[in-house]
Protein backbone atom coordinates (compact mmCIF):
# COMPACT_ATOMS: atom_id res chain seq x y z
CA UNK A 1 0.00 0.00 0.00
CA UNK A 2 1.30 3.45 -0.74
CA UNK A 3 0.23 6.68 0.43
CA UNK A 4 0.03 9.90 -1.29
CA UNK A 5 -0.90 13.60 -0.63
CA UNK A 6 -3.20 14.61 -3.04
CA UNK A 7 -5.41 17.78 -4.19
CA UNK A 8 -8.83 17.78 -5.57
CA UNK A 9 -9.93 20.64 -7.64
CA UNK A 10 -11.85 21.89 -10.53
CA UNK A 11 -12.76 24.56 -13.36
CA UNK A 12 -16.05 25.24 -14.68
CA UNK A 13 -16.45 21.35 -12.66
CA UNK A 14 -14.04 19.65 -14.98
CA UNK A 15 -12.22 18.32 -11.91
CA UNK A 16 -8.83 16.92 -11.81
CA UNK A 17 -6.96 15.08 -8.81
CA UNK A 18 -3.26 16.85 -8.04
CA UNK A 19 -0.61 15.43 -7.34
CA UNK A 20 2.64 17.31 -6.11
CA UNK A 21 6.27 15.44 -6.77
CA UNK A 22 8.58 17.90 -6.79
CA UNK A 23 11.51 15.30 -7.90
CA UNK A 24 9.57 12.86 -9.95
CA UNK A 25 9.70 10.12 -7.21
CA UNK A 26 5.80 9.06 -7.91
CA UNK A 27 5.97 8.18 -11.26
CA UNK A 28 2.24 6.88 -11.32
CA UNK A 29 1.27 4.02 -13.63
CA UNK A 30 -1.60 4.29 -15.96
CA UNK A 31 -2.94 1.56 -13.21
CA UNK A 32 -2.81 4.16 -10.59
CA UNK A 33 -3.93 6.98 -12.75
CA UNK A 34 -7.33 5.47 -13.43
CA UNK A 35 -7.45 4.23 -9.74
CA UNK A 36 -6.99 7.75 -8.70
CA UNK A 37 -9.70 9.24 -11.52
CA UNK A 38 -12.12 6.37 -10.35
CA UNK A 39 -15.26 8.23 -8.77
CA UNK A 40 -16.07 4.90 -6.92
CA UNK A 41 -12.87 3.30 -6.32
CA UNK A 42 -10.43 6.52 -6.23
CA UNK A 43 -10.50 10.00 -5.97
CA UNK A 44 -12.41 10.78 -8.58
CA UNK A 45 -11.75 13.33 -11.46
CA UNK A 46 -11.46 13.63 -15.16
CA UNK A 47 -8.05 14.04 -15.29
CA UNK A 48 -4.77 14.06 -13.27
CA UNK A 49 -2.02 16.80 -13.19
CA UNK A 50 1.18 16.08 -11.38
CA UNK A 51 3.33 19.05 -10.40
CA UNK A 52 7.01 18.64 -11.38
CA UNK A 53 9.95 20.49 -11.29
CA UNK A 54 10.67 21.10 -15.48
CA UNK A 55 14.47 20.65 -14.43
CA UNK A 56 13.70 16.38 -14.20
CA UNK A 57 12.10 16.47 -17.26
CA UNK A 58 14.00 15.51 -20.18
CA UNK A 59 12.49 16.56 -22.70
CA UNK A 60 11.91 20.15 -21.61
CA UNK A 61 14.67 22.60 -22.73
CA UNK A 62 12.89 25.51 -21.73
CA UNK A 63 13.33 27.46 -18.29
CA UNK A 64 14.77 24.92 -15.67
CA UNK A 65 13.17 26.77 -12.34
CA UNK A 66 9.47 26.56 -13.36
CA UNK A 67 6.54 23.80 -12.99
CA UNK A 68 6.04 21.05 -15.50
CA UNK A 69 2.06 20.02 -15.96
CA UNK A 70 2.17 16.28 -16.25
CA UNK A 71 -1.38 15.96 -17.55
CA UNK A 72 -2.99 12.40 -17.77
CA UNK A 73 -6.30 11.37 -19.07
CA UNK A 74 -8.66 8.87 -16.82
CA UNK A 75 -7.87 6.36 -18.98
CA UNK A 76 -4.61 6.71 -18.28
CA UNK A 77 -2.68 8.15 -21.05
CA UNK A 78 -0.64 11.52 -21.11
CA UNK A 79 -2.43 14.79 -22.95
CA UNK A 80 -0.56 17.64 -24.27
CA UNK A 81 -2.60 19.75 -22.03
CA UNK A 82 -5.94 20.75 -21.12
CA UNK A 83 -7.01 24.43 -20.56
CA UNK A 84 -9.23 24.62 -17.13
CA UNK A 85 -7.11 22.03 -15.97
CA UNK A 86 -3.90 24.72 -16.70
CA UNK A 87 -6.12 27.05 -14.31
CA UNK A 88 -6.87 24.41 -11.66
CA UNK A 89 -3.25 23.66 -11.65
CA UNK A 90 -2.18 27.29 -11.38
CA UNK A 91 -4.69 27.73 -8.90
CA UNK A 92 -3.39 25.32 -6.58
CA UNK A 93 0.49 26.32 -7.35
CA UNK A 94 -0.82 29.64 -5.80
CA UNK A 95 -2.66 28.39 -2.76
CA UNK A 96 0.61 25.98 -1.63
CA UNK A 97 3.21 28.59 -2.11
CA UNK A 98 4.57 27.06 -4.51
CA UNK A 99 5.14 29.94 -6.47
CA UNK A 100 4.76 33.78 -6.24
CA UNK A 101 3.34 36.70 -7.72
CA UNK A 102 0.70 36.70 -10.35
CA UNK A 103 2.05 35.63 -13.61
CA UNK A 104 3.09 32.00 -13.73
CA UNK A 105 5.06 30.58 -16.42
CA UNK A 106 4.13 26.75 -16.41
CA UNK A 107 6.01 24.14 -18.99
CA UNK A 108 3.73 21.55 -20.50
CA UNK A 109 4.06 19.03 -23.37
CA UNK A 110 2.77 21.50 -25.62
CA UNK A 111 5.02 23.80 -24.71
CA UNK A 112 5.43 27.14 -22.16
CA UNK A 113 1.80 28.31 -21.02
CA UNK A 114 1.63 31.75 -18.81
CA UNK A 115 -0.74 32.27 -16.29
CA UNK A 116 -2.19 35.53 -14.96
CA UNK A 117 -3.70 34.98 -11.79
CA UNK A 118 -6.54 37.66 -11.10
CA UNK A 119 -7.78 39.73 -8.51
CA UNK A 120 -11.66 38.23 -8.23
CA UNK A 121 -9.76 34.95 -8.49
CA UNK A 122 -10.36 33.87 -11.98
CA UNK A 123 -6.96 32.62 -13.94
CA UNK A 124 -6.07 33.38 -17.44
CA UNK A 125 -3.69 31.11 -19.41
CA UNK A 126 -2.48 31.35 -22.78
CA UNK A 127 -3.40 28.22 -25.20
CA UNK A 128 -1.08 29.00 -28.12
CA UNK A 129 -2.05 29.89 -31.55
CA UNK A 130 -5.00 28.11 -33.14
CA UNK A 131 -5.20 26.80 -36.66
CA UNK A 132 -8.35 26.99 -38.12
CA UNK A 133 -9.52 25.60 -41.71
CA UNK A 134 -12.16 26.77 -43.58
CA UNK A 135 -13.19 23.58 -45.37
CA UNK A 136 -16.19 21.99 -44.22
CA UNK A 137 -15.96 18.11 -42.83
CA UNK A 138 -18.65 15.96 -41.48
CA UNK A 139 -18.78 13.33 -38.71
CA UNK A 140 -21.80 11.32 -37.40
CA UNK A 141 -22.51 10.94 -33.84
CA UNK A 142 -25.08 9.12 -32.38
CA UNK A 143 -26.44 8.45 -35.39
CA UNK A 144 -26.75 11.81 -36.77
CA UNK A 145 -24.54 13.27 -39.69
CA UNK A 146 -22.97 17.09 -38.82
CA UNK A 147 -21.06 19.38 -40.46
CA UNK A 148 -18.49 22.50 -39.48
CA UNK A 149 -14.48 23.02 -39.28
CA UNK A 150 -11.31 21.77 -37.77
CA UNK A 151 -9.68 23.34 -35.03
CA UNK A 152 -6.29 22.21 -33.84
CA UNK A 153 -5.62 24.01 -30.35
CA UNK A 154 -2.99 21.51 -29.87
CA UNK A 155 -5.39 19.09 -29.87
CA UNK A 156 -8.43 18.54 -32.48
CA UNK A 157 -11.63 19.73 -32.76
CA UNK A 158 -14.70 19.92 -35.05
CA UNK A 159 -16.98 22.94 -34.34
CA UNK A 160 -20.55 22.61 -35.07
CA UNK A 161 -23.00 25.20 -35.32
CA UNK A 162 -26.73 25.06 -34.29
CA UNK A 163 -28.82 27.53 -35.21
CA UNK A 164 -31.36 27.47 -32.34
CA UNK A 165 -30.47 27.17 -29.28
CA UNK A 166 -33.97 25.01 -27.96
CA UNK A 167 -31.84 22.93 -30.15
CA UNK A 168 -28.55 23.12 -28.60
CA UNK A 169 -30.22 21.89 -25.18
CA UNK A 170 -31.97 19.43 -26.63
CA UNK A 171 -29.26 17.57 -28.21
CA UNK A 172 -28.57 13.91 -27.08
CA UNK A 173 -24.68 13.88 -27.12
CA UNK A 174 -24.86 10.23 -26.67
CA UNK A 175 -22.04 8.41 -28.83
CA UNK A 176 -20.43 6.81 -30.96
CA UNK A 177 -18.54 9.28 -33.09
CA UNK A 178 -17.90 7.73 -37.01
CA UNK A 179 -15.30 9.97 -38.59
CA UNK A 180 -12.98 9.57 -41.54
CA UNK A 181 -9.78 8.91 -40.11
CA UNK A 182 -8.40 10.38 -43.18
CA UNK A 183 -9.52 13.78 -41.93
CA UNK A 184 -9.19 12.70 -38.30
CA UNK A 185 -5.68 11.20 -37.89
CA UNK A 186 -6.07 11.19 -34.21
CA UNK A 187 -9.70 11.36 -34.03
CA UNK A 188 -11.65 14.53 -32.76
CA UNK A 189 -13.31 16.61 -29.92
CA UNK A 190 -16.81 17.99 -31.24
CA UNK A 191 -17.92 20.91 -30.09
CA UNK A 192 -22.13 21.94 -31.03
CA UNK A 193 -22.33 25.89 -30.78
CA UNK A 194 -25.19 28.46 -30.73
CA UNK A 195 -24.47 31.97 -31.25
CA UNK A 196 -26.57 34.49 -29.50
CA UNK A 197 -24.58 37.56 -30.47
CA UNK A 198 -21.32 37.23 -32.55
CA UNK A 199 -19.33 36.91 -29.97
CA UNK A 200 -21.08 35.35 -27.20
CA UNK A 201 -21.86 31.89 -27.40
CA UNK A 202 -23.13 28.81 -25.79
CA UNK A 203 -21.59 25.52 -26.55
CA UNK A 204 -21.77 21.55 -25.36
CA UNK A 205 -18.96 19.34 -26.23
CA UNK A 206 -18.30 15.82 -26.94
CA UNK A 207 -14.76 15.54 -25.52
CA UNK A 208 -12.71 12.21 -27.19
CA UNK A 209 -12.80 9.17 -25.20
CA UNK A 210 -14.90 11.11 -22.28
CA UNK A 211 -18.04 11.66 -24.04
CA UNK A 212 -20.42 14.91 -23.32
CA UNK A 213 -17.98 17.09 -20.45
CA UNK A 214 -19.54 19.71 -18.93
CA UNK A 215 -16.99 21.87 -20.57
CA UNK A 216 -13.60 21.85 -22.42
CA UNK A 217 -11.32 24.86 -22.41
CA UNK A 218 -9.20 23.82 -25.77
CA UNK A 219 -13.02 23.60 -27.27
CA UNK A 220 -13.48 27.05 -25.87
CA UNK A 221 -11.13 28.60 -27.62
CA UNK A 222 -11.76 26.15 -30.78
CA UNK A 223 -15.53 27.62 -30.72
CA UNK A 224 -14.28 31.07 -30.48
CA UNK A 225 -11.34 30.90 -33.18
CA UNK A 226 -14.38 29.59 -35.30
CA UNK A 227 -16.66 32.46 -34.28
CA UNK A 228 -13.91 34.64 -34.97
CA UNK A 229 -12.67 33.63 -38.72
CA UNK A 230 -16.53 33.51 -40.05
CA UNK A 231 -17.57 36.66 -38.55
CA UNK A 232 -16.86 39.89 -40.77
CA UNK A 233 -15.57 42.12 -37.39
CA UNK A 234 -12.92 39.42 -36.26
CA UNK A 235 -13.62 40.44 -32.38
CA UNK A 236 -10.97 39.20 -30.08
CA UNK A 237 -13.18 38.78 -26.96
CA UNK A 238 -15.72 35.98 -26.41
CA UNK A 239 -17.83 34.83 -23.62
CA UNK A 240 -18.63 31.25 -24.25
CA UNK A 241 -21.43 29.49 -21.39
CA UNK A 242 -20.66 26.09 -21.07
CA UNK A 243 -22.52 23.46 -18.93
CA UNK A 244 -19.95 23.86 -16.48
CA UNK A 245 -20.03 27.82 -15.93
CA UNK A 246 -18.42 30.77 -18.11
CA UNK A 247 -15.32 30.89 -19.70
CA UNK A 248 -13.80 34.32 -21.81
CA UNK A 249 -11.74 33.94 -24.50
CA UNK A 250 -9.60 36.54 -25.64
CA UNK A 251 -6.96 37.08 -28.93
CA UNK A 252 -3.62 39.02 -28.94
CA UNK A 253 -2.29 40.95 -31.85
CA UNK A 254 -0.55 37.54 -32.76
CA UNK A 255 -3.62 35.38 -32.77
CA UNK A 256 -2.77 33.92 -29.29
CA UNK A 257 -5.61 32.56 -27.49
CA UNK A 258 -5.84 33.16 -23.82
CA UNK A 259 -8.98 31.87 -21.92
CA UNK A 260 -9.99 33.19 -18.35
CA UNK A 261 -12.64 31.52 -15.84
CA UNK A 262 -12.56 30.36 -12.18
CA UNK A 263 -10.27 27.16 -10.60
CA UNK A 264 -10.98 26.02 -7.34
CA UNK A 265 -9.60 23.73 -4.94
CA UNK A 266 -12.03 21.64 -3.19
CA UNK A 267 -9.94 19.17 -0.93
CA UNK A 268 -6.61 18.16 0.26
CA UNK A 269 -5.32 14.91 1.62
CA UNK A 270 -4.15 11.51 1.58
CA UNK A 271 -5.01 8.83 -1.11
CA UNK A 272 -4.01 5.04 -0.50
CA UNK A 273 -3.51 3.33 -3.18
CA UNK A 274 -3.48 -0.77 -3.94
CA UNK A 275 0.09 -1.96 -4.49
CA UNK A 276 0.32 -1.05 -7.98
CA UNK B 1 -15.78 28.69 3.89
CA UNK B 2 -15.53 26.30 6.33
CA UNK B 3 -13.22 23.51 6.51
CA UNK B 4 -13.67 19.95 7.27
CA UNK B 5 -11.90 17.00 8.34
CA UNK B 6 -13.33 13.90 5.60
CA UNK B 7 -12.81 10.74 4.40
CA UNK B 8 -13.76 8.60 1.47
CA UNK B 9 -14.54 4.99 0.85
CA UNK B 10 -16.58 2.63 -1.22
CA UNK B 11 -17.76 -1.25 -0.33
CA UNK B 12 -18.54 -2.71 -3.50
CA UNK B 13 -18.16 0.55 -5.63
CA UNK B 14 -20.92 1.82 -3.22
CA UNK B 15 -19.21 5.44 -2.06
CA UNK B 16 -19.39 7.33 0.65
CA UNK B 17 -17.88 10.66 2.31
CA UNK B 18 -17.67 10.48 5.55
CA UNK B 19 -17.68 12.89 8.36
CA UNK B 20 -16.68 12.89 12.00
CA UNK B 21 -18.33 14.66 14.47
CA UNK B 22 -18.67 13.49 17.73
CA UNK B 23 -20.69 16.42 19.93
CA UNK B 24 -22.96 17.00 16.61
CA UNK B 25 -21.50 20.38 15.89
CA UNK B 26 -21.23 20.55 12.11
CA UNK B 27 -24.97 19.79 11.68
CA UNK B 28 -24.42 19.41 7.35
CA UNK B 29 -27.89 21.40 5.48
CA UNK B 30 -29.21 19.76 2.49
CA UNK B 31 -27.07 22.10 0.40
CA UNK B 32 -23.94 20.89 2.15
CA UNK B 33 -24.35 17.59 2.29
CA UNK B 34 -25.38 17.68 -2.21
CA UNK B 35 -21.97 19.67 -2.09
CA UNK B 36 -19.92 16.74 -0.15
CA UNK B 37 -21.48 14.15 -2.12
CA UNK B 38 -20.81 16.64 -6.32
CA UNK B 39 -18.45 14.33 -7.86
CA UNK B 40 -17.19 17.60 -10.27
CA UNK B 41 -17.79 20.30 -7.60
CA UNK B 42 -16.97 18.48 -4.56
CA UNK B 43 -15.84 15.17 -2.64
CA UNK B 44 -18.23 13.11 -4.40
CA UNK B 45 -20.34 10.22 -3.28
CA UNK B 46 -23.29 7.80 -3.60
CA UNK B 47 -23.99 9.15 -0.15
CA UNK B 48 -22.58 11.05 3.43
CA UNK B 49 -22.37 9.71 6.48
CA UNK B 50 -21.81 11.59 9.43
CA UNK B 51 -20.20 9.74 13.01
CA UNK B 52 -21.97 11.37 16.17
CA UNK B 53 -22.13 10.16 19.26
CA UNK B 54 -25.18 8.13 20.14
CA UNK B 55 -25.73 10.46 23.52
CA UNK B 56 -26.15 13.51 21.26
CA UNK B 57 -29.08 12.32 19.65
CA UNK B 58 -32.31 13.17 20.96
CA UNK B 59 -34.32 10.57 19.06
CA UNK B 60 -32.41 7.54 20.29
CA UNK B 61 -32.89 5.81 23.30
CA UNK B 62 -30.57 2.86 23.33
CA UNK B 63 -26.70 2.51 24.61
CA UNK B 64 -25.11 6.36 24.60
CA UNK B 65 -22.30 5.22 24.43
CA UNK B 66 -22.07 4.03 20.79
CA UNK B 67 -21.45 5.46 17.72
CA UNK B 68 -24.96 6.85 15.92
CA UNK B 69 -24.70 6.77 11.30
CA UNK B 70 -26.42 9.65 10.50
CA UNK B 71 -26.85 8.62 6.81
CA UNK B 72 -27.86 11.05 3.96
CA UNK B 73 -28.55 10.42 0.39
CA UNK B 74 -26.58 12.39 -2.29
CA UNK B 75 -29.67 14.51 -2.81
CA UNK B 76 -29.24 15.85 0.80
CA UNK B 77 -32.30 13.67 2.83
CA UNK B 78 -31.93 11.40 5.70
CA UNK B 79 -32.24 7.69 5.30
CA UNK B 80 -33.25 4.99 7.61
CA UNK B 81 -29.64 2.78 6.97
CA UNK B 82 -27.91 1.74 4.01
CA UNK B 83 -26.03 -1.78 4.31
CA UNK B 84 -22.78 -0.90 2.14
CA UNK B 85 -22.37 1.83 3.99
CA UNK B 86 -22.74 0.34 7.62
CA UNK B 87 -19.76 -1.80 6.38
CA UNK B 88 -17.91 1.20 5.26
CA UNK B 89 -18.94 3.26 8.76
CA UNK B 90 -17.54 0.42 10.83
CA UNK B 91 -14.13 -0.02 8.44
CA UNK B 92 -13.26 3.67 8.96
CA UNK B 93 -14.38 4.22 13.21
CA UNK B 94 -12.21 1.02 13.23
CA UNK B 95 -9.18 2.76 11.23
CA UNK B 96 -9.74 5.63 13.13
CA UNK B 97 -9.65 3.91 16.43
CA UNK B 98 -13.31 5.45 17.27
CA UNK B 99 -13.94 1.58 18.48
CA UNK B 100 -12.11 -1.06 20.08
CA UNK B 101 -12.73 -4.69 19.57
CA UNK B 102 -14.02 -6.82 16.59
CA UNK B 103 -18.02 -6.32 17.24
CA UNK B 104 -19.08 -2.97 17.39
CA UNK B 105 -22.60 -1.55 18.04
CA UNK B 106 -23.67 1.22 15.63
CA UNK B 107 -26.88 3.25 16.28
CA UNK B 108 -29.03 3.70 13.18
CA UNK B 109 -32.34 5.86 12.30
CA UNK B 110 -33.37 2.30 11.49
CA UNK B 111 -32.34 0.90 15.32
CA UNK B 112 -29.33 -1.08 16.20
CA UNK B 113 -26.98 -2.78 14.14
CA UNK B 114 -24.18 -5.31 14.66
CA UNK B 115 -20.94 -5.17 12.85
CA UNK B 116 -18.52 -8.12 12.73
CA UNK B 117 -14.72 -7.11 11.76
CA UNK B 118 -13.48 -10.22 10.04
CA UNK B 119 -9.87 -10.97 10.12
CA UNK B 120 -9.84 -10.77 6.41
CA UNK B 121 -10.49 -7.56 6.18
CA UNK B 122 -14.09 -7.99 5.39
CA UNK B 123 -17.04 -6.71 7.82
CA UNK B 124 -20.01 -8.56 8.43
CA UNK B 125 -22.95 -6.01 9.28
CA UNK B 126 -26.93 -6.90 10.60
CA UNK B 127 -29.88 -5.87 8.14
CA UNK B 128 -32.90 -7.04 10.42
CA UNK B 129 -35.51 -8.86 9.88
CA UNK B 130 -36.83 -8.80 6.03
CA UNK B 131 -40.21 -9.32 5.08
CA UNK B 132 -41.39 -11.40 2.30
CA UNK B 133 -44.60 -11.20 0.18
CA UNK B 134 -45.23 -13.85 -1.65
CA UNK B 135 -48.04 -12.22 -4.21
CA UNK B 136 -46.45 -11.44 -7.59
CA UNK B 137 -46.55 -7.60 -8.39
CA UNK B 138 -45.48 -5.92 -11.76
CA UNK B 139 -43.96 -2.87 -12.57
CA UNK B 140 -42.57 -1.25 -15.96
CA UNK B 141 -39.44 -0.12 -16.24
CA UNK B 142 -37.70 1.70 -19.24
CA UNK B 143 -41.12 0.91 -21.28
CA UNK B 144 -40.80 -2.85 -20.88
CA UNK B 145 -43.21 -4.84 -18.15
CA UNK B 146 -41.67 -6.88 -14.86
CA UNK B 147 -43.33 -8.89 -12.79
CA UNK B 148 -42.00 -9.75 -9.20
CA UNK B 149 -42.27 -10.24 -5.45
CA UNK B 150 -41.98 -7.47 -2.86
CA UNK B 151 -39.07 -7.96 0.02
CA UNK B 152 -38.83 -5.20 2.63
CA UNK B 153 -34.94 -4.75 3.67
CA UNK B 154 -36.47 -1.18 5.63
CA UNK B 155 -36.83 -0.33 2.43
CA UNK B 156 -38.89 -1.30 -0.61
CA UNK B 157 -37.79 -3.93 -3.23
CA UNK B 158 -39.38 -5.65 -5.63
CA UNK B 159 -37.38 -8.68 -6.89
CA UNK B 160 -37.13 -9.95 -10.40
CA UNK B 161 -36.32 -13.34 -11.51
CA UNK B 162 -34.28 -13.26 -14.95
CA UNK B 163 -33.83 -17.00 -16.52
CA UNK B 164 -31.25 -16.25 -19.06
CA UNK B 165 -27.68 -14.68 -17.77
CA UNK B 166 -26.88 -13.29 -20.60
CA UNK B 167 -30.31 -11.05 -20.50
CA UNK B 168 -29.47 -10.21 -17.43
CA UNK B 169 -25.93 -8.58 -18.63
CA UNK B 170 -27.94 -7.17 -21.48
CA UNK B 171 -30.49 -5.54 -19.56
CA UNK B 172 -30.96 -1.65 -20.42
CA UNK B 173 -31.91 -0.41 -17.16
CA UNK B 174 -32.15 3.28 -17.81
CA UNK B 175 -35.68 4.53 -16.61
CA UNK B 176 -38.36 5.66 -15.79
CA UNK B 177 -39.66 3.71 -13.59
CA UNK B 178 -43.62 3.35 -13.16
CA UNK B 179 -45.59 1.94 -10.69
CA UNK B 180 -48.79 1.41 -9.05
CA UNK B 181 -48.17 3.97 -6.19
CA UNK B 182 -50.92 2.06 -3.98
CA UNK B 183 -48.48 -1.08 -4.32
CA UNK B 184 -44.91 0.92 -3.80
CA UNK B 185 -45.96 3.62 -1.79
CA UNK B 186 -42.82 4.89 -0.73
CA UNK B 187 -41.87 3.95 -4.35
CA UNK B 188 -39.16 1.12 -4.65
CA UNK B 189 -35.93 -0.54 -5.63
CA UNK B 190 -35.95 -3.31 -8.36
CA UNK B 191 -33.63 -6.15 -7.99
CA UNK B 192 -33.15 -8.38 -11.10
CA UNK B 193 -31.59 -11.77 -10.39
CA UNK B 194 -30.21 -14.76 -11.96
CA UNK B 195 -29.73 -18.10 -9.96
CA UNK B 196 -26.81 -20.10 -11.21
CA UNK B 197 -27.73 -22.39 -7.90
CA UNK B 198 -30.30 -21.95 -5.60
CA UNK B 199 -27.85 -20.24 -2.97
CA UNK B 200 -25.30 -18.37 -5.93
CA UNK B 201 -27.10 -15.58 -7.39
CA UNK B 202 -26.19 -12.63 -9.66
CA UNK B 203 -28.20 -9.43 -9.71
CA UNK B 204 -28.53 -6.39 -10.92
CA UNK B 205 -30.11 -3.22 -9.29
CA UNK B 206 -32.28 -0.31 -10.06
CA UNK B 207 -32.59 2.17 -7.38
CA UNK B 208 -35.04 4.72 -5.90
CA UNK B 209 -33.93 7.79 -6.79
CA UNK B 210 -30.49 6.64 -8.25
CA UNK B 211 -31.12 4.48 -11.25
CA UNK B 212 -28.99 1.64 -12.11
CA UNK B 213 -26.01 1.49 -9.03
CA UNK B 214 -22.97 -1.21 -8.77
CA UNK B 215 -24.21 -2.49 -5.73
CA UNK B 216 -27.23 -2.52 -3.16
CA UNK B 217 -26.68 -3.97 -0.09
CA UNK B 218 -30.46 -4.11 1.02
CA UNK B 219 -31.25 -5.36 -2.43
CA UNK B 220 -28.44 -7.76 -1.84
CA UNK B 221 -30.77 -9.20 1.40
CA UNK B 222 -33.89 -8.77 -0.65
CA UNK B 223 -32.86 -10.73 -3.36
CA UNK B 224 -31.80 -13.58 -0.93
CA UNK B 225 -34.73 -13.60 0.93
CA UNK B 226 -36.56 -14.09 -2.08
CA UNK B 227 -34.31 -16.84 -3.33
CA UNK B 228 -34.71 -18.22 0.12
CA UNK B 229 -38.31 -18.20 0.32
CA UNK B 230 -38.98 -19.50 -3.18
CA UNK B 231 -36.83 -22.47 -2.43
CA UNK B 232 -37.46 -25.85 -1.05
CA UNK B 233 -34.23 -26.09 0.82
CA UNK B 234 -34.36 -22.86 2.89
CA UNK B 235 -30.33 -21.91 2.43
CA UNK B 236 -29.41 -19.67 5.13
CA UNK B 237 -26.36 -18.52 3.41
CA UNK B 238 -26.75 -16.69 -0.31
CA UNK B 239 -23.22 -15.50 -2.33
CA UNK B 240 -24.98 -12.50 -4.55
CA UNK B 241 -22.62 -11.09 -7.34
CA UNK B 242 -23.10 -7.68 -7.98
CA UNK B 243 -21.28 -5.16 -10.66
CA UNK B 244 -19.18 -4.00 -7.68
CA UNK B 245 -18.27 -7.14 -6.35
CA UNK B 246 -19.58 -10.15 -4.33
CA UNK B 247 -21.49 -10.04 -1.26
CA UNK B 248 -22.45 -12.77 1.22
CA UNK B 249 -25.51 -13.06 3.22
CA UNK B 250 -26.89 -15.04 5.66
CA UNK B 251 -29.99 -15.76 7.50
CA UNK B 252 -29.66 -16.52 11.38
CA UNK B 253 -32.86 -18.56 13.45
CA UNK B 254 -34.55 -15.59 14.34
CA UNK B 255 -34.91 -14.96 10.35
CA UNK B 256 -32.50 -12.21 10.78
CA UNK B 257 -29.69 -10.99 7.89
CA UNK B 258 -26.11 -10.36 7.53
CA UNK B 259 -24.26 -9.22 4.85
CA UNK B 260 -20.49 -9.94 4.70
CA UNK B 261 -18.47 -7.76 2.06
CA UNK B 262 -15.59 -5.55 1.40
CA UNK B 263 -15.00 -2.34 3.15
CA UNK B 264 -12.45 0.12 2.00
CA UNK B 265 -11.10 3.72 3.33
CA UNK B 266 -9.74 5.38 0.17
CA UNK B 267 -8.43 8.61 1.22
CA UNK B 268 -8.92 11.18 4.32
CA UNK B 269 -8.43 14.80 3.88
CA UNK B 270 -9.67 18.26 4.32
CA UNK B 271 -12.70 19.86 2.56
CA UNK B 272 -13.97 22.93 2.17
CA UNK B 273 -17.20 24.40 1.91
CA UNK B 274 -19.06 27.25 0.21
CA UNK B 275 -20.32 29.42 2.80
CA UNK B 276 -23.71 28.05 3.53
Amino acid sequence: MRTWSFAKGHGTMNDFVLLKDRYGMLNPSPEDVRFLCDRRAGVGGDGLIRAVKAEGIPDWDGAKDIWYMDYRNSDGSPAETCGNGLRVFVRWLVDENLVSGTVIQVATRAGLRKAVVLRDGRISVTMGVPSWDSRVVGIDLCGKKWTGRKVDVGNPHLVVHVEDPTELDALDLCGPLVYDAEVFPEGTNVEFVTASTENKLKMRVYERGSGETMSCGTGVVAASTDARALSKRHHDTFQVDVPGGTLKVTFDDEGEASMTGPAVIVARGEVTLPDG
